[in-house]
């Protein structure tokens, strides 16, 4: 264990001034076809050749007159024109015969004959003339330098006589993904290998920034190996990155292989997550150790490369920035500048972000987050209600189209997102899991536009009402049926025990997942346990926690646990045995308000759909009689 | 001239709704790679394959240890584990070895020997390990249908085990560009060519939706020569577009060729610009006819091709909306939805949206835009001052970080905006030519951020400050000194004719171009005139208007006047000779709250630079003594 590099906490805007300044890229250019010209940056300032149009023409069909010839035409008094010496036909765009200087249009002639023909009003000079250069005058600027080239900037390039422009060339960027156990996907996975995406998610971005990657094949953990990948990469491209081994721990060489052929400039910045991203140099091209968590990495892509690397062609796209508020207060360490990614709901005309899980191994954390809220260096944080700035990660409209669900979870919230998209694809369903009682929470500080939610009354036998009456009084709130469900017990089919009830779990000492606090599974569960006598201690693996019916089945059938609870789909799809305990009501809330939101009846009608229930059926456990039905609270 | 077809005027969304229910587009689907598929719409909900991690794994490097071994350790009683029995060493990702179940970090132990370590703090069970399925459980939606694929995206689905995905085949769209004096641009134009650009924008639009584009070679204005474009083109392509000939006119045969290979379903819509859009099928494909003026040309693509042809994918981005403050009264006919380009700026934290010209034929003017405003149909359009819905056709930070410049008109602005893009791509200098009182006006309106003028007192000959004073009163004002430029007269060096003075304009007949009421070279050359004893009747060409001094120039240049007055650089750039009439102050004018603005400040210290002054002496003309000299007033 040689932890042989020490990190570095550099301020990131720091780190990459002076990262920045020690490579000096140099871009360099190439000419490209006009037309091929899309996406690309312009590298001088493009002025117009030649003028637009370049000689003077009709604006209209019709004929080419001397003006002078026309005045005194009205109502009362017409004039014969006639052809060759008193006019010409033109069509738009023909240029202007000599010696004429207006246009009559052709709804305004009466034709007396193949020669003559007679105006009932005169035309003033330069009437319906489009003049030379009325729409781009030759040298006027038509794009600046480190312009984006747009489709009507292409239009306007070509009429302005460029039919090659000089843009930035692309830098190439390497990619090596590294470490002993990383693998490419494939069919024979086994315990301990890990699947190699991040150098395909680091290539995705890179193209996006409009330039090119090339993957290298995984370079195992060790600093010859990672030398060599690395020598061959950098003659190679402009840039390479190196995924991994950028820590200080045990198998981490990317600082030793950077520092063979190069130099480290930098190890270590002032950022979460992300911090132990190494800014290196290898004949004056930056080398950049990335972390492998992939939240980290794409932060420090984002953060660190795309600005770094975005100097070959002096231009990326910013994110979009707009202010929301707070849902829950955000605690930050002193130490960095860390990044919250955040969901965001428009909800009454307001943007709420409420934070995400932290975790720098969740992909689909990045999946499914809206925004990043930054929280500078020296800041401990935002309160609750707080306005704050954050970066877009979706663009407004999609925010603005998104029905933001907050609370317990089932897989058919799955069936209806993914089918509510294909309805039409303006939608979306976006759902967040934190179990019943975090969905009454979420009501109640307005962070979502609906919940779901099956708690049982114990004393009433009721579901869900008597919550929401005690937990949200005051507000106007409507119960929207949606299924009833069967709860049971989850084993696999191979088990080598026998359960057929709860007390089973305890009798035959099973293990057990359970779900998290607050979740309205849980709660069925103590139910049950209370009404069986049977302690919590008593159960292996009370305190396992588990945040979706999906992720419990899936312990179950890894064999992580002998049994767990949950509902009959989660079962089915994960082909494990159950056993039910009961049926219970999952059911949605929401404020009145809402009803009228675009979303909400783009969902209301998904899940009220023919080809919805036949899904339900599909996957089993639930009932649907009432689907639908409105109480108003 | 035969108006074979009668133009309908269809309701937009009438006629979208009618054609693509006529259609009823099939949308093919072809398998990706993951890795390849970013920018791709999925043709599939995408469900995890394999759960993240697909085992229990350290989420640190360190040991793991059975939890229950570690109970008592705290920084008094450390407690000794051994190696094999006790712990385990795991990095980050190594798979918990059985019946061990919790790890701890490398950075809370103490190595005793080779086989033995130290603690001083307990483990609960499952701390530091990533469950199977903490980031992705197997079955779990990661995107959903029609989803456009982002590379976080391609990143959770080959965690999830996802190494190939289903996608929208892309539809390959043909454009056929058609008319008789329609040109490739090369480099020996002729009066009369027109030059084909239009089919090189569509190409690019088509790109940027995500689809496959072919441009055929130019179809001449004949029925038989469009129709044989055609229907090589409809056998080729999903789509066919037919630029120009869509109207009724002389030699429109587009409707003919359309009806001939297959049926127009509707001819004329009611958009402006746009109506003469034919929509038409060949076989189950779409085949449109788009109007040739580019504007009309631009907006048929946007708001009707595009939403009819996205239908092969499902999808497209929309644009942005944001609500902006008309700066002008805005009027429109009942008969038509109306597009009106708007340039847009941040002004006072409100968005301040300017209508600019109308004319189809303006290419510049879509390079120039930020918004589109549309006028419903039925609308007589919307009065100063009104809030209004825009369409963004840029991002919001770029319009936060555009110096809105209106004014009087110099070619030194374009080397300005040139010149601030390429110190720093983020900021934009966005100047809109409307002479010196069009200035003054926008700055009474609020409608910029500066201006700039050139307005000569006759009085008292002092410049700029008696206007400000008496047209924009009451407001805090700084005036910043510019540049001296030299007025003058344009000629043709190959000129048959001597000029010398104004007065030799009169006396020698000559033809003259002027520029638009308000600007200050007009109030010059009127100032002049009236010195020189001259009527404005007694010039030819008096009443001939250009906006810019470089397109009096290209008049000029053109032949097409034989003399006009503009500044000395203007002159210099098109090759003209030049007879100075007088030097003039040319200054900025804004209020003092923007002083501060980024997008100011950049700009100023463009214009203060070494660089631009080197720029100017290249370009003549110009003095540069007082430059950036501040006067409030």
């Amino acid at each position: 264990m040689n932890n042989k590099a020490y990190l570095t906490n550099y301020d990131i805007n720091e780190a990459l001034d002076k990262y920045i300044k020690l490579l000096n890229i140099k871009e360099s250019t190439e000419e490209t076809e006009t037309k091929d010209s899309l996406g690309r940056i312009s590298a001088e300032g493009v002025y117009a050749k030649i003028s637009n149009p370049f000689y003077n023409c009709s604006a209209m069909d019709g004929i080419a007159v001397k003006a002078v010839k026309t005045h005194g035409a009205n109502e009362k008094n017409h004039i014969i024109l006639e052809k060759g010496t008193d006019y010409e036909e033109v069509d738009t765009g023909d240029p202007i015969p000599e010696s004429f200087d207006a246009v009559i249009m052709v709804e305004d002639i009466i034709k007396e004959s193949e020669t003559s023909v007679k105006i009932h009003k005169s035309a003033a000079r330069w009437e319906n003339i489009r003049s030379l250069g009325e729409d781009i005058v030759e040298s006027t600027l038509i794009i600046g330098k480190n312009h984006k080239i747009r489709p009507v900037d292409i239009g306007a390039m070509i009429a302005g006589g460029i039919s090659k422009v000089h843009v930035y060339k692309k830098p190439l960027v390497g990619i090596i993904p590294t470490g002993d156990e990383i693998v490419e996907l494939n069919d024979n996975l086994k315990i301990g290998d890990i699947i190699e995406f991040n150098s395909k998610m680091f290539a995705a971005q890179v193209n996006e920034w409009g330039m090119e990657s090339k993957v290298y094949g995984i370079a195992k953990d060790k600093k010859e190996d990672i030398i060599a990948a690395l020598e061959k990469a950098y003659k190679e491209c402009d840039v390479v990155i190196i995924n991994a081994g950028s820590s200080a721990g045990r198998e981490d060489y990317t600082y030793d292989a950077v520092s063979a052929l190069g130099k480290v400039h930098i190890h270590g910045i002032a950022i979460k997550p992300g911090k132990p991203a190494i800014l290196g140099e290898i004949n004056g091209k930056p080398v950049i150790g990335v972390p492998g968590y992939p939240v980290s990495a794409y932060f420090v892509m984002e953060n660190i490369v795309k600005p770094v690397i975005s100097k070959y062609i002096n231009f990326f796209d910013e994110k979009e920035e707009i202010e929301a508020v707070l849902s829950r207060r955000v605690m930050s360490s002193l130490k960095y500048l860390e990044f919250i990614r955040v969901k965001i709901g428009l909800v009454d005309e307001k943007y709420i972000a409420t934070p995400l899980q932290r975790g720098a191994g969740t992909t689909m954390s990045l999946v499914n987050c809206d925004g990043v809220l930054e929280v500078p260096q020296n800041y401990e944080g935002y309160e609750k209600g707080e306005t704050v700035k954050l970066k877009l990660l979706k663009t407004q409209k999609e925010i603005k189209n998104t029905l933001v669900l907050i609370g317990s979870h089932d897989p058919i919230l799955d069936t209806a997102s993914d089918m509510m998209k294909n309805r039409n694809f303006r939608y979306t369903l976006s759902s967040a899991h934190v179990g019943s009682m975090g969905g009454i929470t979420a009501l109640r500080n307005e962070e979502c536009h609906i919940s779901t939610m099956h708690l049982l009354d114990e004393e009433t036998g009721e579901y869900n009402i008597p919550f929401i009456k005690k937990y949200i009084p005051g507000k106007e709130l409507v119960l929207i049926k949606f299924v009833k469900r069967t709860q049971g017990i989850m084993v696999r089919k191979d088990r080598k025990f026998s359960v057929s009830s709860i007390e089973d779990i305890k009798n035959n000492n099973l293990s057990f997942v359970n779900r998290q606090k607050g979740s309205g599974t849980r709660l069925l569960f103590d139910y049950e346990l209370k009404k069986a006598g049977i302690n919590p201690e008593e159960i292996t693996g009370y305190e396992r926690e588990e945040l979706t019916h999906l992720a419990v089945a899936a312990a179950v059938k890894n064999g992580d646990a002998d049994c767990g609870i949950g509902v009959y789909s989660a079962a089915n799809i994960m082909n494990l045995d159950f056993i039910p305990i009961g049926d219970e009501h999952y059911d949605l809330v929401m404020p009145v308000k809402y009803l009228g939101l675009e979303s909400f009846l783009e969902f209301l009608n998904t899940i009220k759909s023919d080809e919805y229930k036949k899904q339900l059926d599909k996957m089993g456990g639930y009932a649907y009689d009432e689907l639908g039905k409105m109480i108003y609270l």
